[in-house]
């Protein structure tokens, strides 16, 4: 259950892939923005005049405002595009984003890179972003495993900073007992693992009742 | 030691509301435009002419590109103004940001609230957003408390669901042994706690040679 992929969703491919075409570049952009935000060093009078260009953007956009929430839109069918996700989704100026390759053993793996926007110790991704992006891939590795569920108990251990930069990370399933499954997971940096986590999950009614 | 405030920093109390001054405003017009990237429902002329002024935006920031994050930036001195930071910082889009209260005690508490940019499933805020701030907070409490370090292991546990909108955090201290510090936190919602957190840090060195 690739619950994750823009397929999944019960609109035909093409509109999806047309509705893509017309939001991916604007949060692509938004995430420069992000991390000149942090990163700029111009002067007062050119943030000044950067600033009043976000401004007109917003006042575009706010134009028409969605009534529901993406995650909420495209509920259809009973499944979903998370493309409002803050760690994969494709419009989410949040998310780096994952792109999250897995399959129906459970393994899901990932590639990315985290900018100065993801900093907590100064030069290291903070560790609650970490925590955010490994509980995401827990997510996609119970997910495909075909035993979906919302965390019940995340547990990370930092086993040493994780360097700004380019990262992987990589989940399994370690057990099912029940309706309850463990996975695995840990982040990657260039000096080996950087931090393991474990999440319990714990199956929805809907897929419970499918069981049974 | 509140590290987290931008007056623990050597640089001159005006010079820094002059740097707020400039940098907040634009962080603000970011975070709504972060927002109405997953909650806008314009047409694609619009959206792709709102993109046109983020990318004027960009090409203004982009002029001069900082080589340090702000994290290394801000040492001066030892302290620290996390500007930069994913959940408190001012000039960070992706923090909400927060406002964290605390005391010597290692009391830390903050009220915020998370829009749709931070959504996992439908209507509840991502689980790893969750943790993210938990972890955030708990470092506040053992920062306040003299006892600062990096996150060891972080344990989060969910009870219910976290709706999106305005929430509560409270972290504390609940044990301390050697370079240990045990601290503990928890998220609130309109329909009371919603996650608890567990945080062990480690002192650093340069705080136990003080001690020794």
């Amino acid at each position: 259950m690739n619950w994750h992929l823009p397929a999944a969703d019960d609109t035909p491919a093409a509109e999806v892939e047309r509705e893509a075409a017309v939001w991916r570049p604007l949060a692509e952009a938004a995430r420069e923005l992000v991390d000149l935000c942090v990163m700029s060093d111009v002067d007062a009078d050119e943030v000044r005049a950067a600033q009043a260009d976000v401004e007109a953007a917003v006042a575009r956009l706010r134009k028409v405002r969605r009534t529901q929430t993406l995650g909420q839109q495209h509920l259809t069918g009973g499944r979903r595009r998370p493309w409002g996700n803050p760690v994969i989704g494709l419009r989410n100026p949040i998310a780096p984003p994952l792109q999250v390759v897995s399959d129906a053993t459970g393994r899901a793996e990932t590639q990315f890179r985290c900018g100065a926007a993801y900093e907590g110790p100064p030069g290291l991704v903070h560790g609650g972003v970490v925590s955010l992006i490994l509980d995401q891939i827990l997510g996609h590795a119970v997910g495909a495993a075909g035993r979906p569920g919302m965390t019940g108990t995340l547990t990370v251990v930092y086993r040493q900073g994780t360097p700004l930069g380019d990262l992987r990370a990589e989940a399994w399933i370690d057990r099912e007992d029940g309706v309850k499954t463990w996975a695995k997971a840990h982040m990657v940096g260039p000096d080996g693992v950087t931090a393991e986590a474990e999440g319990v999950f714990i199956l929805p009614r809907h897929i419970r009742e499918r069981f049974s």
